[in-house]
């Protein structure tokens, strides 16, 4: 699609995105696959994701593996499989699953007599037991650990992965919910509950600072309520976004699991004093939504807005000129600058493509959201000044090009602050108090965003808001403001808000 | 297993394993184990990768990555199901995985009403279509670039995809054949044939110096022969190492695929002239076998031996002391120098676990193969001097506090030498000419290795000789000396010496 719009024009490129007032949704998709993110596949519910996302991708990982190293955990590698007996024992977390697995039977495919060039299943190749494709990986993982734990010397076990994982969702889109999808999952086993609470907490804040710090997306810490707890956890602690459209998105989750997964697996360990317990456990995740989340976050009509902390380009540099001489003096200065921008650890890229007008080329990495486009002309050089645009806001200023590493970095340094100061301000102005069933009505259809209201603390109600409103419970804010109240559906006392939304 | 064994000294651990004369099937096995590379696990033909072994793969994996786009790649990902459909699209591909597939035909699970607290495949969630986990992405990514490539200018399509395949192997041993494994996977279109024989080239030799220049293993770079060609391709150039038993092993494949998948997956596109034509292809991989190679090619009956370009350990310090005064002593000295090797970029890791003694260490290092061990003691410190053991050679040697990282650095430099000058001089005394029958089955018999040998050039030949020695045409080398002769099982004329083995 990308490669045909090559000859069209930039007014056409940007009339080809819907915008987000006329459909939030279109506008979305739109963005996902001209920016080049991602691409619908031939298998259902699963997508491709192109370099471009990769790239993206490819660095949200690296970010997040040196902080789960700093923070004592390595890597590991366990089966895609779990056989159906496996997947079975931890019941709550099996049932919470069993919806949306996809299940091998069959090992072996042969010619299919009946059709020409065609393969059937072989019938004779029926597996004695079924495997489960891992929707994640508790039951694979804590029936390993039962044979590397048996002391307190083996403890805390403190172990991560980077995998695939399938869940067969009937609804999906790209990136926020595929039936495929990429994601890290930290499987950790402890001595005591203090010290996998713990753990899940510090893992929490990993990944709110990881939001905050590198996505520049703000995030509210909190725990869920029993009807959004990951199925077998004791607690699930989460940080929770919101998008422009004043939808809510769980970007990460972190879970205590108590020693549910330990008695399903009898994984005990002897303490020091040579007594029997078994082990505590938590898990933690996130995943390629993450994505979908900074999409959703910053961009804006024009294409993607990418935080330069992430951003795969971090500066493009488009070269105007007329004929080979100019184009050479060009090329010769753009070399330095170059040099000077990778050794100042800027990610730079020059495009100098023949096949593409600058105009389109502006569009282009509009799109895409490299956050600095620097264009230069022999005019530009003979002046010893370059013309830089920044995405976020589209400002244009002239830069000298003596010392231009240095204001480049400052200027990708302010990008990244301003990116996360609006999204900030759009969440705070988004943080509403109902005090009457009306109003919490009125807030979700008009307004949007989150709604901090009072609850009774009960499932039921929980679910009855949800049947009513579509909101669902978003999380039990860490930052407690203990404060009695009545609930907005059932009127019944409550101690303390929590915040609904709609949400993705 | 390795835990269990921490109270054991080092006579007991060395002891456990069983050594290559005894039974080189069995050391490897051990080695595996106990080195903490991986672990068996609960899904037949699968194995975990354990935090050890994935340091490994992950220092591997980052060094080919580099490799990949320094020669202009990008990462992408891929689905991991094939729809039957797409599956069987290029015929002899198909035929030559179908024997392998793991099929997943259920997307659900439901609660079993005759057994209490288990799970069943729900039958009312049969796939119209079933979908084969990849074994190889040819065909989704193929159908995929179908939308991706229009003309001239989108090519070379020059794309990387790191992930797990599954093959449903009968035999499977660790990390040499698993029925899920890691690997990379390239997959390249072109404009011409010219330009896809080159890239096929350029990967072979990215592959080759790979493992010659990081993993200190020699390989001999060649072409397959029919028989042993990829399911597909129009030609296989593989490199092939010699183990220490005298087994080749295929270390790395790269493919020159023609226009086989094009043709398959109507991938068009038009040149210059406005001309149509079908896409060239390639596609090349290495994988976690790899590490199987690594641990076969230089360990030995003390334990793995790596070299140190890859190891996740390079240099281990092990405290000697009595008592909390000489230990406060040692770790001040030690502290600061693990600020001077870290600065140096070597990866030293202290090891001052109060619950094993400094023999158990010695002995679990050079298990591990870690590169260099150094045991530092308060007598030590007050001559300046610490105690340097290397690995590969079992050398120890005293080296003066004072300028230690540059010292160790040119050791680890040393190491990595000796360890490839070693490999490399047994594979050399292990290529042997055989010009009767008699002779070419006795060397397989009694001494191993290469066996070069003429060959009328026929798969009819060929498969005969599997079948009379279990030996297989290797490669037929890059190198080639141009030689007339006789086949030695027929007798026909042959114009080149190929390299025969046995082979894992």
């Amino acid at each position: 699609m990308l490669k045909q719009a090559q000859d069209l024009d930039k007014d056409f490129m940007s009339k080809e995105i819907t915008s987000r007032k006329q459909d939030y949704s279109q506008w979305y998709n739109d963005l996902i696959i001209k920016s080049g993110l991602a691409d619908y596949s031939a298998v259902r519910g699963c997508m491709v994701i192109k370099p471009y996302g990769f790239a993206l991708w490819e660095n949200m990982r690296d970010v997040l593996d040196k902080m789960f190293k700093d923070t004592g955990h390595q890597n590991a590698y366990f089966p895609l499989f779990v056989p159906k007996s496996l997947f079975e024992k931890e019941e709550q977390n099996a049932e919470g699953f069993a919806k949306e697995c996809a299940v091998v039977t069959h090992y072996r495919l042969k010619v299919n007599p009946d059709k020409k060039g065609a393969l059937m299943v072989d019938p004779e190749s029926k597996l004695e037991e079924e495997l489960i494709i891992r929707p994640t990986s508790e039951a694979i993982i804590w029936n390993t650990y039962k044979s590397w734990i048996q002391s307190y010397r083996d403890l805390p076990l403190l172990i991560n992965q980077w995998a695939n994982v399938v869940r067969w969702e009937m609804r999906t889109r790209l990136f926020l919910r595929t039936a495929e999808f990429l994601w890290q999952e930290g499987h950790t086993a402890h001595a005591t509950s203090e010290e996998a609470v713990a753990e899940t907490r510090q893992m929490l804040e990993v990944y709110a600072e990881f939001a905050e710090q590198w996505m520049a997306m703000p995030v509210i810490k909190g725990v869920k309520s029993i009807n959004e707890r990951f199925a077998g956890a004791v607690d699930t602690y989460c940080i929770e976004a919101l998008m422009q459209d004043g939808k809510a998105l769980q970007a990460g989750t972190s879970h205590f699991l108590g020693q549910n997964f330990a008695k399903a697996f009898d994984v005990k360990f002897s303490d020091k004093q040579n007594k029997q317990d078994y082990v505590w456990a938590t898990s933690w995740g996130v995943s390629t939504r993450l994505i979908g989340a900074l999409v959703m976050a910053h961009s804006d009509d024009d294409g993607l807005v990418l935080p330069p902390k992430l951003a795969p380009i971090q500066v493009v540099i488009v070269p105007i000129y007329k004929g080979d001489d100019q184009k050479k003096v060009v090329d010769d200065t753009v070399s330095e600058m170059m040099k000077e921008l990778k050794a100042a650890g800027i990610k730079v890229k020059y495009d100098d493509n023949e096949n593409s007008r600058p105009g389109w080329k502006f569009a282009e990495y509009e799109m895409k959201g490299v956050p600095v486009r620097i264009g230069i002309g022999a005019r530009d050089i003979e002046n010893k000044m370059v013309e830089v645009a920044r995405r976020d806001t589209k400002e244009k200023m002239n830069m000298p090009i003596e010392g231009l590493a240095v204001n480049i970095a400052k200027l990708l340094h302010a990008i990244q602050e301003h990116i996360y100061n609006k999204a900030f301000s759009y969440r705070e102005t988004h943080i509403t108090r109902a005090d009457t069933w009306d109003d919490f009505v009125d807030l979700l259809d008009n307004k949007g965003g989150f709604i901090s209201a009072h609850w009774d603390g009960t499932g039921e109600t929980e679910e009855k808001i949800k049947e009513l409103t579509k909101a669902t419970i978003r999380c039990i804010p860490l930052e407690k403001e203990p404060e009695e109240g009545a609930c907005i559906l059932t009127g019944k006392t409550s101690e303390q808000r929590v915040l609904f939304a709609r949400a993705y």
